[in-house]
């Protein structure tokens, strides 16, 4: 039933992948978001069956780090001679919604930077052109799902802070959550 | 219930984030606009479920500002080698109408400028490529949903001072309406 | 009702504004049409809600300006390096047919060559690509609308006369007509 | 009814119009094409409410032109630096089908050219690429059109000359036929 | 009935024009495909009302030529700067269906290359990108049509001869058959 | 029935040609899968009927391979200045799914790298961006199709390595099973 091979994801050892939370018809699930950057025309490429809400998702996160490239050490003309990939796998299963931009947005990143994403680290969350991180649903079937899947850590937005305390703390012994305001507090938390 | 960290908005210390007003199934509400500029190719990137009358208003307030650069000190090529975002904070929820107009032309205006917009200013009107502003509906329900969000001054065409004439003045105290007949009076109130 | 500050545009003090006639469900009303042109990539913006024969009529007029701008004193490279955009405001509005034409061709000509427009001159009429002005429908009801609206000139296609003239004289006294066969004569009427 | 002002078209001024015949669910009916070149980005624009065939038909002699250049002396460069745009008037009425194929070849070589289009002719008939004229359906309708309408010789493909002689001889006095089987056929015939 | 001068094209003149063998819902028939090479962007241009499945058989040839441009004697720049367009006549008629693959290619390759096609020669036959020939269907009607047609050479994939021959050899009398697995045994079957 | 000439695909003695595993309405089957590079713009063509699941599977292997250029020998230039086209045969028949990515990786690296891949050796998994192999479904019908056609090694996604336990072995004896984790893995296998 686990498709991925989620212990070497999760221990991740190349940059670009990023580990988010889903909230699907059968459940709370995690999804790991993956990023390449190579030679060749300016273009974002986005694959995974993804809907319209989601594709947004993944250009406003290209925006954010390329008007911000200086703050995050990458050359502003990288994404001028570099195709961008972000792809969602399971290419089955239609996805959409905004609470995966931290996620696409850490998996950028990383892959740009060439700074790996931590391990166990899980993340949901909208994101915003100009750097907020703002509160998504199904908080609590996510939290549990991360859980289930062996993650450590969670970053949420501080907004969902109210819905993770409606757990029963019992079942998420183990987890420690950071709720943050900001993108860029999303991904100095991210990448190593 | 309230989504954003309104008041880091509403006190807003980067330049490309304007306030509007809207008119929803639910109610009014306040609504965030967010311009980016970055290297690249010349395009203008609209994300946060848009429908086509809201697409329409930003090109007509990249062309009037393209059109009028060198009023507004701005460098006519700039937009060529620049690619310009213009983003709707909630993707979920879609978006249509052009009351938006004014609030799209201020965020842009301030991102290619770099000065910041006036805290705790709101706006709505639609606009036109020549440099009017033309009055919008759901006035009351939008000036209302101002107050509660703490808004101090507002925004509105000449031709909605009936509107806001219409309202128990008690409703509104405390907020200052500046009403305005072109774009170019809305730019010297808005940005600082 | 009026939702313009019809006055400024009347009494028109900037090049590119051109107002037209057009014949709705709620009856006769007069519309402005809007053109600008930018530095930029070499493309036609069209916004206003516009459905594809008005969109077409936009493109002839462009077309018939390029392969006869000597003839109108316009540097023919001028659309190479320019962005043009015709908006027709009230964006929530649909806007279709082909009788906005003659109209469109004359904010284009005026943003073109930055010659204004005659102040309280209305017009209607389809437009070809080799220069012909044809006839077009509810003439009635846009005549009777231009009067209402305080228009001094209509231009029509001579087509369209007899149209008028079964309009009772006392309706549109003061209102003086010009019909035209060419899209040549509507600019030399137009341009001040 | 009727809408052009058909004397001075049908005694042509211009280079770049010619005179086809339409079978619509009215009758038969003549029908104007209209082409230009101008400066600009190589591209073929179409306007007139054209279905997918007619719009083909107008690909097809754009490249049968181009392949051909030589031969009806046009610098093979020319269409790289040019906009070529053919439109069929009366925009609110949709057009289809492959039948007016003669006649943009017609209008477009004369606009290429600058050679004029024979005053008073008409003409009908499907084009290929290769430079064959297909044989097409309505033949009477169109034909007493054009006698009504006061051309003076129609080309038609000589699979067509069985449908003329169904027609009665007195309905069509005056009207000199010309049966091609080729494409140049036909330019030769129309080009003064 | 029949549209075509055949006897032209059938003792065809000119490079670029193959004759395939279509199967309608009125029986078999012949058809042809023509194509050119004119000045201009690289481009592909379809037309002749074909569905998605037969424009992937003319991309599919045009792919296939480029990547084997040195073993048939073309400058693989060629493509670079030339625009090739592939029409199927008869405009007002849906065609679909992967069976014109080899007469595609064989047009396509006798206008890059300027050999003419060999005469009264039909063929019908899938292709594929690494240069087989795939069987298709409608075998009988096909052949039965060409013989009609006066089709002397009949080129078809090796495992349609089964279907041969379950025609009554008297029906096919005088018909040479040329039975071929690849791509390169049919042009160099086809191409004088 | 056998549409193919399967020998010599399986066989295959050119580059750019790999097999896969489908599970269709009508049971296993098995698919080639074709690529070539060509000289011309940069441009990723899809053609055989596929899907927009199967056809991101393609844009997936694309970039998987231009992202790792160097650790395959590839120039990471040569993907901007050729045009690659990936066609699977059978246009008439439409094809979805994720699970001919593994086949497309392969068919794709063995026409960049010009190195064949291993005669009678199919596969079938789901790729992602990264570098993993994912499990597909339909493993029993997909294998006994390719013992049926006379595959002899089979590449699978580890996780699928409990649906070929399931089969009876006596069906597939003689069939080698190469059960991989990575995308390197299958290149290591079927590249010669
Ligand atoms: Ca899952
Ligand atoms: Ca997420
Ligand atoms: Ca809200
Ligand atoms: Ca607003
Ligand atoms: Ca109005
Ligand atoms: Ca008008
Ligand atoms: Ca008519
Ligand atoms: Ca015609
Ligand atoms: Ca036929
Ligand atoms: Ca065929
Ligand atoms: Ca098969
Ligand atoms: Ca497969």
């Amino acid at each position: 039933r686990a498709r991925y091979s989620n212990e070497m994801y999760k221990a991740a050892s190349i940059p670009g992948v990023a580990v988010g939370l889903a909230y699907t018809y059968v459940g709370g699930d995690i999804l790991f978001i993956e990023a390449t950057m190579s030679e060749g025309r300016s273009e974002l490429r986005l694959t995974g069956n993804l809907g319209n809400v989601m594709k947004e998702s993944a250009t406003t996160a290209l925006s954010y780090l390329s008007a911000n490239a200086r703050k995050y050490g990458i050359d502003p003309k990288k994404f001028e001679s570099q195709t961008v990939h972000i792809h969602v796998p399971e290419g089955a299963v239609p996805k959409d919604g905004p609470s995966a931009g931290v996620t696409m947005l850490t998996a950028l990143a990383s892959a740009v930077t060439g700074r790996k994403v931590r391990p166990y680290l899980g993340m949901t969350g909208e994101i915003t052109l100009r750097g907020q991180v703002l509160p998504v649903g199904g908080i609590k079937e996510k939290v549990l799902a991360a859980k289930r899947a062996g993650l450590k850590e969670l970053i949420l937005c501080w907004q969902n802070e109210k819905d993770v305390q409606e757990i029963n703390p019992e079942y998420i012994s183990g987890v420690q959550f950071h709720y943050v305001k900001t993108m860029n507090q999303v991904l100095e938390l991210a990448l190593m």
